[in-house]
């Protein structure tokens, strides 16, 4: 299933999944067996899913159409977010650029930080360029949605902890960056303005179609700004699975609950400081961003 | 006001206010017109202290001795956690310990990362060192709890926005913090398994009678281990107000929420990495930390 946040036309936010040219509103037609919001369908997940199932909601037309309704993050309001750097040859082209090679220890473990829960955008949504940035790029990611409570977590029985993927845009000011990270902390105010995912969450088992036998999704992950693709590169060439990502942040006793968000790190030359200007100068005002994960869908949004 | 959450007899979780040598009990001395949680109160607090003012509960004797409820943390679930690091005193120690000199760009704006806000411990609580950690440490830092919504907040009228002051312990894996900052991120892991606060949330008004003209606490801040003082610093030696630190996180369209906590940063000497193993080796199993701060009261923890 494609689950969706969406705003009905009444502008009330409510939650469903994309059925053909539309939206099945999931509290409206369970008449309230259903909630109403994200969060509250992963908190109770399995719980819902067996009523879908029971009451055959998964035929059911759709109750919108895709011009009636608003989509919105898919969820709006995660309970946290951790961004890792998973892909080798996006820390390759970054070290490259700043003449420097990849830190070993990188080999060793997965590397996270916490980035900015509280600054979500969805799909179409306007993001505004941090004041006196002028090098304003984004970072094509691939989300994973947390589903369950738990800790100590291995790598090989994460998968029952995942709830679902999105795409996701990792605004980021550069210069911002460049200035903050001089103290050896963050990224902080280099990354916190913007995190864009979307259309939808793709649940673990519809995304499961597209495993290979080493574990990694075989999905095509492409950038365009203003109908160019800039970018085409493919989640199989990921260094860590997202079961060893979720390893890492849940080692010690760290508790990962419904809701947190862990992201993928950038695909391969999937930014723009990668590419050196050659492919494309840093956005700027006007510019519409494309990021399409086949499986997923198109997350877009415009720069003002 | 000393702000309290509480377990009481029962093992319910309430929010109220030390008085004396007991806590009273917000929600049933208001005969429920205040929470039971201290989230809500912040998010409504300037409807809930004119309740209290016009009702005179402010005189009413405590509900409960102290002894016959727990303390908890009091805000255990905020909705983030930035920490700063605004003493320079700190930095010097930090940046000689690893032979180089504060980095330029420390003195031209406050700088932080994100940490884990859903790993909240409380007074009294045990606080696990990691499995393999050899350079288990604590951080002496104040904590600022915003009360109320904003983006671009500047820091001239940040003192609105402020809801009050805890204690804060940054507990800090060395070792794990050493490696994995080796990739240029972070830090995660190395602090990501416990923020302590307590004992109780100081409202604004009453933490503004220690204010000096340079808009900063007069407060002894003193760390000990085992009953032995390691640290005695004074808030009033930070760099950065919280003012500024939070036009610092605002800036750029970001919106600030109440309960949202910022912390300080380390006061000079706040951390064993500071005193290079002379003061005090790293902390072990079995060791008491006791963090006060004049005019707040003591966090107390334990290292299981």
């Amino acid at each position: 299933m494609k689950l969706v946040t969406f705003k009905n036309k009444d502008g009330a936010e409510r939650a469903g999944w994309l059925k053909g040219d539309g939206v099945v509103d999931m509290h409206l037609i369970s008449k309230g067996a259903l909630p109403a919001n994200m969060l509250q369908f992963i908190d109770h997940h399995e719980q819902y899913f067996a009523i879908i199932k029971e009451q055959g909601l998964e035929d059911i037309e759709s109750t919108y159409s895709l011009d009636a309704i608003k989509l919105l993050a898919p969820l709006p309001n995660p309970r946290s977010f951790r961004d890792y750097v998973s892909f080798e040859q996006h820390l390759q082209n970054a070290a490259a650029r700043f003449g420097h090679s990849i830190a070993k220890e990188w080999y060793e473990m997965p590397i996270f930080y916490f980035t900015n829960h509280q600054a979500i955008y969805g799909p179409e949504e306007e993001i505004a360029r941090p004041s006196k940035e002028t090098k304003l790029d984004y970072e094509l990611e691939m989300a994973c949605i947390i589903g369950k409570k738990g800790k100590n977590i291995k790598a090989e029985e994460a998968e029952d902890y995942i709830f679902g993927y999105t795409v996701f845009n990792d605004w980021t000011a550069r210069s911002i960056q460049g200035v903050e990270m001089k103290v050896h902390l963050g990224p902080a105010k280099g990354k916190d303005f913007a995190n864009a995912i979307g259309p939808c969450i793709v649940t673990r088992d519809e995304m499961n179609q597209y495993l290979q036998d080493n574990g990694r999704f075989n999905v095509r992950m492409i950038a365009k700004i203003n109908g160019q693709v800039i970018c085409e590169g493919n989640f199989n060439t990921i260094h860590y699975t997202f079961g060893q990502m979720i390893e890492r942040a849940s080692e010690n006793g760290v508790t990962l609950y419904p809701g947190d968000i862990l992201g993928s790190g950038t695909v391969g030359w999937g930014s723009l400081i990668e590419t050196g200007g050659e492919a494309h100068r840093f956005l700027e005002r006007g510019d519409v961003v494309e990021f399409e994960i086949e499986g997923i869908g198109v997350l877009r949004n415009y720069v003002v």
